[in-house]
């Protein structure tokens, strides 16, 4: 996996700088095989490294209380841009730059851009470096550009997980989105929060592709779970324990809201939100995630009960409507 | 589920003294379905109960450092008797006796001891206030009865799905075990620990049987998985996050071992083990599992490679025979 940077001269400064003896480095699920290789790295510079094993989804998942339980003075954290403020631990982000071009796979989806010619730009942190080229591209061929920077993310034009205030800041702006990036969960993001047509550039199979047709799927599974869920009577609302995904107030109101409506709610904490986990609970009708809301989304078929996006429950109790939810996108909360 | 007390009102008075407002509730797999029920009693005595969803496999699991997250005043741990000695935040533990009459189960296996006349005998918490009736039936029977007490463990006979010590204490003294719980799970844990032919007396079914031909299938398949690690070259040794389950200095050795002996080795982190999440590190060849031993001795066909107990790592690297691990059981650790 030479197609990354995993700055091994910044880590071993930081590692000097820091006097760390032991550190947890921690990678995401795309990344894992690479971890035993850069463990034997790290364990060079004179430290002793202990690789992460669980699950990582994203920077709001840094490993902090098990960096603390370990006794750890440093985390290497890769593959993300750096998320929760607060560091109990010292923490350093390796963003994983990829190091291939992606001008090629650009130009690959100029034609099936044709029919626009306002395009909007997005991206993972991995390719935020490429966006200046894949512009000039775009421009070469007649387009108007649009990269959307409301601050909240690191770098202009950046999407996450479960963020993409970047695109949907100027999705009124464009008629389409570039999407440039590996495989369909980030471009799914942006189409799901936008509402836009989505062409995905990825680099690593040098292929370009519309994400409109799965877009569309997962929209009408939605509102399937919902008119499930408006008949259930039993919901809980499930408590994110991952460090970035922790919202006890916002699920107490959920509760409570639901209650309102005359359902029986609970309160349930997760860290890893499974069907095996909530299979174990077979009373429940309806469960309310407040954390990762991309469960729900890109999950759905792997459940057998729905399980909602706060929006969502706002959609069952009548507090919102449908066509509200569509408009903020999917993944707004 | 009445065949189980909850002690209802020793927690609400437990509640009123601490004057507790938030209390994270934790039950065990079997016990999950009672978690609804359990938390709207709960909620009448005026805190807010937020039931903890993740899978629960003992007390050496308790939800530590969920609570303090949560900012939970109280932890009621369902399902299991005190074993970590030192509490960040206030616990009690419900052992949810089971208020079902053992007897006619017990005499159901009268005839299967017949060819024995010493009997040790071991139950789970669930059942440890059935043994002195269990022991009169049987000492009516002619048989002498053998009840162990090392004092680990909170009370007489009293197994754990790690620590068999009450059962390896009096396994000399006698020529089989009768063992009151239900399911495979604990009855599998005294044979392996033991090597002595094992009746279980199964309360919830009414039944009685060997449980010996389970343990002889796992002493084969451990065999097995030792001889297959010995052809590995590129080991992760496995630390264990949850409360009790943390053992960092030992795991540390044993990659010295390892290393020692020419392998490669790597420390890995991990709350939950399992066959997904070891399946991300393609390039190890086999994982020594320092964490609940349990997982490598019962899910072992679920794994694609071999997961051993620090023990079997020891037979591995020639530091200690096969024979001399059956004899001290092969739980010890």
């Amino acid at each position: 996996m030479k197609q990354f940077d995993f700055e091994e001269e910044r880590v071993k400064q930081e590692i000097l700088k820091l006097g760390a003896k032991r550190v947890l480095i921690q990678f995401p699920e795309g990344l894992k095989p690479e971890a035993p290789r850069i463990a034997k790295i790290i364990e060079k510079f004179g430290v002793l490294p202990i690789i992460s094993a669980d699950p990582c989804y994203g920077a709001c998942d840094v490993a902090t209380d098990e960096a603390e339980s370990l006794g750890v003075d440093l985390i290497i954290h890769y593959g993300h841009s750096k998320l929760v403020k607060y560091e109990r631990v010292p923490t350093i982000y390796v963003e994983a730059r990829a190091t291939l071009n992606v001008n090629a796979a650009v130009e690959k989806a100029l034609p099936m851009l044709e029919k626009w010619s306002k395009i909007g730009l997005a991206t993972t942190v991995q390719h935020v470096q490429a966006l200046d080229e894949a512009r000039e591209i775009l421009i070469h061929a007649g387009k108007t550009v649009v990269i959307g920077d409301t601050r909240r993310l690191n770098y202009p034009g950046q999407v996450i997980g479960c963020d993409y205030s970047n695109a949907i800041s100027i999705a009124k702006d464009i008629e389409a989105f570039l999407f440039i990036g590996g495989g369909q969960f980030h471009a799914l993001g942006v189409a799901l929060s936008t509402s836009r047509p989505t062409i995905v550039v990825d680099p690593y199979d040098n292929t370009a592709f519309s994400i409109n047709k799965e877009a569309e799927k997962i929209f009408k599974q939605r509102w399937a779970s919902i008119e499930e869920a408006q008949k259930g009577r039993t919901f809980a609302v499930l408590v994110g324990l991952k460090p970035g995904q922790k919202r006890l107030v916002e699920a107490s109101k959920v509760k409570d809201m639901l209650e309102e409506k005359g359902k029986t709610a609970y309160l349930f904490a997760v860290k890893e939100i499974t069907p095996e986990v909530l299979m174990e609970f077979p009373t429940l009708d309806v469960f309310v995630n407040t954390a990762c809301p991309r469960i729900c989304l890109d999950d759905a078929v792997r459940f057998r009960k729905p399980v909602l996006t706060i929006n969502e429950a706002s959609v069952v109790v009548g507090k919102l409507s449908w066509e509200e939810l569509c408009k903020r996108g999917l993944l707004e909360s």
